[in-house]
């Protein structure tokens, strides 16, 4: 049976001389505290801190990344134990059997990287997953997730994260992070995060519903912004640090006064035309960044995402399978509005994500590049694996340095698979700064200096 | 005389240890067949098997890669023998001597690779081309010619060809292939693929004779979709596994009927406006993938060129001559019309190919990584060269791994290069995934098992 | 204090085998002159030869690179000195440590690695910049700015600059240039570069006096044609040798006289239409190209940029203060016009830059591989450091070679930094050529001529 064994060099540079220098640099960083400034583990699952249910729905039925391969080659989702609530032990164990015979395809992979690192460092797994060694890596984790110490808080200590913000709806009443809050048994901070995504499209279903579940004055762009301020306020309150948006473009023109009410009577009524939408859309975004220059909240994009692509799919099983598709973005343009009125404004932080990576050297970091407001956002979804990272590294550094990163996000809603990414990212930070060392562009001392602020950066990009 | 010597150490790493460990995986698939799956050397010239008229005609006159360098550096095409069916012995050589005495402009690209690994490995050239070197090496390779072992069979098994796919109009009666086919004294299998271009495009001259010519109903696009699936069941009859698409753009909205046979027969008398014309070539590539739903043809898409860019150029020389030039792409939204419908279709290979390099990480990859019936094509004309296919191999692996690539296209119209591209290839992926062993990203054995597949997966994905 | 040294393999790769190789290339380029085919310096900084003021105003205030870094780490532009012509040695003094207390934000950037050469190899100094340092560094530079050895003549002579051009208004009388050319004393070749984009832009302020300023007949487009082809024949005169445009696309469709006509009346009264404006500025860019092949101006496009994003920021200060930012860009439809016309014309050189660097392989590469008048300009603007130029090399030499490239070009506002600029692109040469060497894709014989025609090119493709 293949062995399953971790390499202490692992994702290091090739070059023996600049691998050398490059342990020297994760050492420095190897052990520092993870800071997850935004991510979609949910507050309850450390609120409650019950045993995880089984390894499949621990691991691979939540996990977009793992499935959407699968399903790719041919695995139906209904035989991921997708809309299952409480799988049974047989149905659990026939999912994990699914994934282990289908090991192949995750080759070079970073889904295979966390996946590996996770069963070796979390459950001392020390077989490769396959056909023949499914069950036995099943009663493994399974086993260990009867014990105390596999339960969410006690990974939570074991895996050093210091912060981990949640993704939360404006209406959430936040009660799980109060809790958390106030457990003096707990000693993590987790942060909400503010995501208004449905309440500034009034162009889809259920925005009319969204308003009004705020909104003392619905029928009004003025009561609707206020709600809007409200919320962020109570965010801010419980910890909140950040609010994230996510659209299918980064347009942020606003409208006049009697145009914004004009399109949010005719949303309300349902009336606005998808102009109309998009544009009040746009208005609303701006919005949100002048609240931030207010509030103080930082303001983070993810743009450019085609949610849900095949319809069949969505219809059966619901949104977050694995089939949000990317779109080529546009930066420079769009953002203009919000830079031009508030890009120097020294309480904005605009972090801007892309799953367009063309918009990194062409156009996020040439803005943060002037714009004290702004910071490029680390590499996301579809582009969070090593060879992405390092075309990241190479594409924003020569225009920005270090300075104006937004510092390691791991977006996950794989709760195990933190440690082995932030891992992931101080491994390659090594080898990056290694690189320049070792071609004279960037002295020893500035290296160390240097990993260090990268891996503490979102503390100070998300003003944790 | 500068020598000509291939290095057996050829593309692989730099780096000592990683070259090691290419070199074990590239003694894996150094001698596996050769599947073309995609290509343009036409069936006659296995089935008339005639010696090859002259080194010029052979090796310089056909490749459109060879040409457009030495046109760009000044040298007319003219001077290359095109238009000139026949060249005498003067002219041939006189060719040949201007590409020798242009030789260092080839310098950094896959022409200087590929034309010195056939002058070397085919017909023993041992010194490299130069105005000094022009007629020993034209001596040296026309003498080859007259011999036998040179004639297109002879190399034919000599390269190690399996499988070769040729490309043909949906009116061809594949006798060539029929011929070959029945011939007991040839073994390789050389099948036709559909390339329906021009019938799929009303707004261009000559669709209608198009339609004509193989549409018994041609004013009706029930009549003439009718005809476009009776020919591609002949071609399935004779062996095709594959249809090809070359339009300028991806979109394949489908229409009502009402609206298809209206513009259908707006068309067919001359008057479909060009928005018209675009609508239908949409729908028409719907209803192709519809039949390969159906008849089990692979469907694969080379979108985004501009052809014929210089007009001057196409009228006094004919197409294929070199300026060909690539467009920016959109593959999410453009697809999505046939990935709804058909996208999980388990008899649907969709192969994606592109010459806009940013689709790779940002379209194609995400798309293969969802949809069991998406492949990501191999990089293909201006990218299918050693650097280029590192970036796309770094691009779409983290994505969607091994399983959903196409493996390995020529697409070539250059015979003699077939070997030395697919040994290219071979020695890159060596390379690539020798890299990923040295970081620990897979182990050694995962790594021989990959090649071997990468080798060999046309066969799965074209169904040979 | 950390010590500042210059390491004789800096930018070479780190691979220790293709190191060698790489620095015997560079040895043979390393002592080449500096040809300097497209800039901002002034002829009048040689024409004064004046001793260089202070410090920050050689170094700092006028130098984008610099200042935008700074401006994005929330140092406002008014502490840089922009908008003071004469800063006291105070001012001067408190600029420079500035500068020196944020210079880790440099880190990974070509202006760090720019300015520690300057610093290092021009002014002597040993120290990296620093909170500490700062003074020592200042008295140190300021020092050596009283010798006459640091006035702009000697330096031109010591950076072994053999011509440079600077970048001119078509009303500009070249009597900077003219003097230059006349002084016995003086043996450099300085030449002007005929620079109309405001000429060309109807939809600006400023156009109709601008075409005032030069023709006898500003009111009818042939009256305006004619000025500036007279316009580009003085400075053909005046030892021009190229003809620099950038605009926001490179659209260059071609009116009708009469319309064009009609457009400029339009616009000479003040009632161009926004679309007019475009149009006419696309048909004035065709014409430039047709005066090209008449006067044999060589033709660069800097296309792409949003200029002054933020206008804040140009009513305080003007423009060129680094917030000119890239926009996604297309190539091969805009410039069809153009080269359909004179694409093979043997006069006509167009040498094509960009800040998006996805044109490299998709469009310039390619269009430059096929039209004899096309080359691929160096990396621009954000894209000329060490990362994006390797990028850059490994985007286009599988196209084009390496005969179809312009060579390197500073295109600087920073005098002092020509030097460090040239040699880092020299480094880079060499360490892209020993990757080939090592990979047997060039044998080394054609490695050293290479390195030397890629030095010496600008010669050729500017017609220098």
């Amino acid at each position: 049976m293949p062995a399953l064994q971790l390499h202490p060099d692992r994702l290091l540079p090739s070059d023996p001389a600049t691998r050398v220098i490059a342990r020297q640099l994760y050492d420095v960083v190897r052990q520092l505290p993870i800071l997850s400034p935004h991510g979609h583990v949910e507050a309850s699952l450390l609120l409650d801190d019950e045993a995880f249910r089984d390894p499949a729905s621990l691991l691979i039925t939540p996990d977009h990344y793992v499935k959407r391969l699968l399903h790719a080659n041919g695995v139906g989702l209904e035989r991921l134990g997708v809309g299952v609530a409480e799988p049974t032990e047989d149905e659990s164990r026939a999912i994990w059997r699914t994934l282990c015979a289908h090991w192949p395809v995750f080759r070079g992979t970073p889904v295979a990287y966390w996946f590996e690192s996770e069963l070796a460092e979390i459950f001392g797994v020390s077989e490769r997953p396959s056909e023949a060694s499914a069950d036995t890596l099943y009663d493994q984790v399974a086993a260990c997730l009867e014990q105390p110490e596999f339960r969410p808080r006690a990974l939570f200590d074991r895996f050093g994260i210091e912060v981990l913000a949640t993704t939360d709806d404006p209406a959430d009443d936040l009660a799980a992070h109060a809790s958390l809050a106030a457990d003096p048994t707990f000693h993590g901070r987790v942060l909400p995060t503010f995501r208004p995504d449905r309440y500034l499209e009034p162009g889809r279903p259920g925005w009319r519903a969204a308003v009004e579940s705020i909104a003392d004055e619905p029928t009004s762009c003025a009561g609707f912004i206020a709600a809007l301020a409200q919320r962020r306020a109570f965010f801010v309150d419980q910890g909140g640090t950040s609010a994230d948006h996510s659209h299918v473009d980064l347009g942020s023109e606003p409208l006049s006064d009697a145009e914004a009410e004009r399109i949010h009577r005719a949303a309300y009524d349902g009336r606005a035309t998808a102009d109309d939408a998009t544009a009040y859309r746009r208005h609303l975004l701006f919005e949100m960044a002048r609240m931030s220059t207010e509030d103080g909240l930082v303001m983070t994009l993810h743009p450019g995402i085609r949610r849900n692509h095949h319809r069949p799919t969505l219809e059966r099983f619901g949104p977050d399978q694995g089939h949000d598709l990317p779109l080529a973005m546009e930066y420079t343009d769009a953002l203009r509005p919000i830079l031009e009125r508030f890009g120097l404004h020294p309480d904005l932080h605009l972090v801007l994500f892309t799953v367009d990576e063309t918009v990194f050297s062409r156009e996020i970091a040439p803005l943060a590049g002037f714009y004290p407001s702004v910071y490029v956002g680390a590499p996301w979804w579809f582009l969070d694996a090593p060879d992405a990272i390092r075309r990241w590294r190479s594409a924003v550094t020569e225009t920005v340095g270090f300075s104006k990163l937004s510092g390691f996000v791991d977006d996950t809603r794989a709760f195990c698979s933190i440690p082995a990414r932030h891992d992931m990212a101080r491994r390659l930070d090594a080898g990056y700064l290694a690189q320049l060392v070792v071609e004279h562009r960037l002295a020893e001392d500035e290296a160390h200096e240097a990993i260090r602020d990268l891996v503490d950066s979102p503390r100070r990009v998300f003003k944790l």
